[in-house]
């Protein structure tokens, strides 16, 4: 048989051969049935639209895809402001657009800060202009000198009280605002932060409403001077930013003042609580883990596709050849990634679920909220250092396992990594994340007894300390006894904080010379959750073969991640040198048996082949007739002559004739 | 001080604080004085010429790259055919191009295939055509069906005996030539390796050449189907091709035949041996992997200058902002990196040398050169494995300590990463090469004793195993001990390969089965050779703080990879849980040691601004004045109004006028 027509039957085969009812599983990812059905419908919708559809993006500079991307987003505002969508169902079309599009902070950002940080009249005012998109608006907080870190921002707004007016002023280079996205060259509006000086005192920083751009021919308005920033690794449809003010004047009320006030003589009314605000950022980072999650789920997707369609190396007996994925090394590099993009999903929901109960707490005002967030903020930043490295890794291993066809545009993969790339810096940078992570543990194990549930596991912090500890796993198998698991995280997670108090306590807080532990400490939280994410999300499982196959994964998970960190676990011998060979053995003993299901684990995603848009990730298998007809497509091929053959190559060749 | 003055100022602080004169340290990385004058040389060629200094790629896309990057090529054999430069002077102009061209094969691959496989009337016909440009060629080997894996090839060549003619066809959709650089749109002619068929029987894969294209008018010949892939990761200046032979008739000459050959009659003589076209395979590895430490030591230049000149983050005491230098992790991050572009350099010259042994061995008709070429072989693969993982890992990790500004493309860092993506593929996929070195391990230790000095430390294999054996640290810095340290890898690497040589043992001799632990075999004597090289390249440094400040970094990348992989050197405890927290502890220790001269370390490879082309790689610091320098270079700003503002933005903006 030829190999065009063997790679979709090796595909088939896979999933023929696997256990498992994957639609009891695509309802635990994406929750239930109707969700789903929902969700497909959406991302249907995108598909069959004549502009929104496209998937050429790779054959664009970055000028060409910012013009497409205005063109999309164009579209996009039609198809919502015509379909009656929800919020839920509009975050899902646009993320089926496969790009980030020029006006996504306009959504994410700017209507947001108006919405939360708006006086009711503000809002009346702003909110129907923009979500009309009668104005396009921005949110510039990062500067060229100083990213998202507030402290240092140096953009100045003064309060004049003679005309009653803000004056926005850069007064340096670094000042100039950079990055903020859609501002570049779309946006007529966009929220400023700056230091708020009032009577020549900084009074530090609030967010302005600033207009950047006529709305009647689109220039920069006097004294903004505004561009695009250049291309980048990811998110190339997009123009962010290079913006500077040259002492440019704003009316009062356009400081947003829910909660800080400028009266008109001056006077600063210092806010309340900008809690909800805070609670905000916290939600962003929630959903960032799911979707980090699922697009290393999409990746794990290609990657088990076309290892399963894909033969390479002659069998020993000489029989026809291996296929991709019957190769230890493949299964050992994508099956804990699947496992990943699995306790990714449920861990995010989880931080969701956090994030919620906070919101009761507020609503009922209620003493717990602030032990709420706190936990919550120290968890999703912790899951989202942790998972903004391994996602990228993840998706830019998956390319190097499927070769030369992974390194193709075509096999998509390289976009997904490009479009997560920026989220190791976006909403806090992983270094940060970390120790504000690791403090918070440090804190609760001041406050002993913990009764948050995250780190309930630091209440048995002594005995998890007795380096007489052992831990009990005989066999291999006995690694995949969660229980067992769970206790060696947990001994893990323990000793790591305590060394870390002590180490404080050494260096008397010096929080940057115990920054390696401090990650540590975080790295070791953020497995323990995901594990017991995982682990939970199994459980929610009915018991049958659908459930055997995702708790093998988990098993898988738990064992991998010790054999990583196997120094952490062997720390005073909780784990034996036999143990530790025990563990091992453990990883590549599940690897036949997930691989049983690995095809079907990641079809249970649901993705279509329009969302993977992918030559070799398909679900037919049929990568070699895409791989021929996708090449057709480069526009190089358009002329069997190249542009710079008269020019360039004639010369050469015909010199002598 | 405002911060874009204060950049520059930091960075040469660093400077003035390092203790080192980096020229001793750039003479031993760049091979002497007058070699690294000449390479400036050189790129100051580059520099200065009118189209070759084009670093504008990262404004276009794969048909406006690969039409610039015609131009360059056309450009750059000018140059070469007037400046007289040797093979060697032309492989540094090539580099200081900054990517890939489309006449690269040509050089790389056609012309010495010609050179090493054809006869002397083959080569006296072909080669002054191809070096004088007249004809240019390919490399036609990887088919869409089947990478590197020369065994799987499903092209045709029958041989016609009526005409004396070979026939080459792609029988298959599979069989399609697929990837072949500079073969889509450039070249005239290209190698084809094809399966040979006499009389109907298949005699092995034999290398054709073979006409693509018209001379006159450049239009591929009759029963040619070609066109290029598609845009990739990286190379995208380069015509990856895409192309099918529909029973071309090519002459019987044209098969090379220096070893293999086919008579008129259609007689088959086979080749006495080939070792020499290994050699060259061999030859092009070994030049990979000092390529590819020397992008990572790029990668670690423009960090460590970025790291110093960037602050963020207040410190403790108020007072000002902390170096993103001054960061424990981003020390942690970055350090074992400029270690491992050190050690790859030496890595790399001693593979060279060992090249040049076998090629000397040959030449003496010399006993020893079939083990020569076996150890050569092993040696590479592992390393060539090892690094281009680590190499692709390492810059994408620079890019992530540079944050915002890594990941704009101004920084070049995702440029130089996906300039070497490719490289986990090329030349061999990393889980073929781990297996062909684990399995030369593996004979080595059944033949002990052995003589090759990469591997004596098997002949310790018995002692080392002794499962009572400790390594003799008390403290920190005995991980500064080079003895202790050597001891240390080669007990860990004895260890491994006995474990799978047992393994191997235990599954019959099923390497599948055994491929994780293959690959750890082959880490294991990986990072054991070039920590050895790194300790032999600080000896040849005389005595002094140069010395000194690389003895320093050997020593971090030794307990840095211990920390790595603690699992491996705690095996039966020949380190102890104690030791595991002191070689934990020596890492950090050394990390302000090293901070001391990092940038001045970096500096030492002596890389021009021009050849880094990075914003905030600036030897002067000068980051701030360059981003936003170079943002306006950016196409989008060359007007004020983006191209789809009347149909996408003004219908929105003006809806409610």
């Amino acid at each position: 048989m030829e190999l065009k027509d063997l790679a979709p039957l090796l595909l088939t085969t896979e999933r023929i051969n696997g256990d498992i009812d994957l639609t009891v599983i695509t309802d635990l990812l994406r929750g239930g049935k109707a969700a789903n059905d929902r969700r497909k419908e959406l991302v249907e919708v995108i598909e069959q639209h004549p502009v929104l559809s496209d998937r050429d993006m790779v054959y664009r500079n970055h000028s060409e895809r910012y013009n497409f991307g205005l063109k999309k987003a164009f579209h996009y505002v039609k198809l919502i402001q015509e379909g009656g969508y929800t919020d839920q169902e509009q975050a899902i079309l646009l993320n089926a657009l496969g790009e980030q599009v020029p006006f996504d902070l306009h959504r994410i950002m700017f209507i947001p800060t108006i919405e939360n940080q708006g006086t009711d009249e503000q809002r009346a005012k702003w909110l129907p202009l923009a979500k009309s998109y009668k104005i396009i608006g921005a949110y510039a907080q990062t500067e060229l000198g100083h990213g998202s870190n507030v402290q240092g921002i140096e953009t100045i707004a003064t309060y004049d009280k003679a005309t009653q007016e803000f004056i926005i002023d850069s007064p340096t280079l670094t000042s100039r605002k950079w990055w903020p996205g859609g501002l570049g060259k779309t946006s007529t509006h966009t929220i400023v932060i700056a230091r708020l000086i009032l009577d020549e005192r900084d009074v530090g920083v609030q967010s302005f409403l600033v207009q950047v751009r006529s709305l009647e021919d689109h220039l920069p308005l006097p004294g903004i001077e505004i561009g695009d920033i250049g291309p980048k690794v990811g998110f190339n449809a997009i123009d962010n930013a290079n913006c500077a003010f040259h002492k440019v004047r704003i009316p009062r009320e356009n400081m947003m003042m829910r909660y800080a006030k400028v009266l008109s003589d001056g006077t600063f009314v210092r806010p309340k609580s900008d809690k909800l605000v805070y609670l905000t950022m916290v939600y962003v980072r929630a959903t960032l883990i799911k979707a980090l999650g699922e697009r290393l789920a999409m990746g794990t997707t290609i990657t088990a596709r076309f290892s399963a369609a894909r033969i390479q190396g002659r069998k020993p007996d000489m029989k026809g050849e291996f296929q991709v994925l019957d190769y230890q090394n493949q299964q050992h590099a994508l099956f804990p990634l699947i496992a990943i993009a699995y306790a990714s999903q449920f861990a995010g929901s989880m931080v969701i679920d956090m994030h919620d109960s906070a919101v009761e707490s507020i609503k009922n005002g209620s003493s717990s909220f602030g032990a709420k967030l706190a936990e919550l903020h120290a968890v999703s930043s912790g899951l989202k250092a942790w998972l903004s490295d391994r996602a990228g890794d993840g998706v830019e291993t998956c390319r190097r396992l499927c070769g030369g066809h992974g390194f193709s545009q075509s096999s998509n993969l390289a976009h997904l990594f490009a479009e997560i790339a920026g989220a190791n810096t976006f909403e806090g940078t992983s270094d940060v994340l970390v120790q504000q992570h690791a403090r918070y543990l440090l804190k609760t194990l001041a406050l002993l007894p913990s009764s948050e549930t995250s780190t309930t596991f630091l209440n048995k912090a002594k005995a998890f300390s007795d380096i007489k500890l052992r831990c009990k796993a005989q066999t291999p198998g006995d690694f995949g006894d969660v229980d067992l698991l769970l206790e060696a995280f947990q001994v893990r997670g323990a000793r790591i904080v305590l060394a870390l108090a002590s180490q404080m306590k050494a260096t008397k807080n010096d929080g940057n010379a115990c920054m390696v532990l401090m990650t540590r400490a975080s790295t070791a939280h953020a497995e323990l959750l995901l594990l017991g994410a995982l682990i939970r999300g199994v459980k929610t499982l009915p018991i049958g073969p659908e459930r055997d196959a995702v708790a093998n994964l988990c098993s898988l998970f738990g064992a991998w991640l010790i054999t990583k960190s196997l120094g952490d676990f062997r720390q005073h011998d909780y784990l034996s040198s036999k143990q530790a060979d025990l563990v091992r053995e453990q990883v590549v003993r599940l690897l036949p048996i997930i691989r049983k299901n690995c095809v079907l684990l990641t079809d249970a995603w649901d993705f279509s082949d329009f969302e993977l848009n992918s030559t070799i990730g398909r679900y037919d298998g049929d990568i070699y007739r895409a791989l021929v007809k996708r090449a057709a497509d480069e526009p190089l091929n358009a002329s069997e002559i190249p542009e710079g053959y008269e020019k360039f190559l004639k010369p050469l060749i015909q010199s002598g004739l």
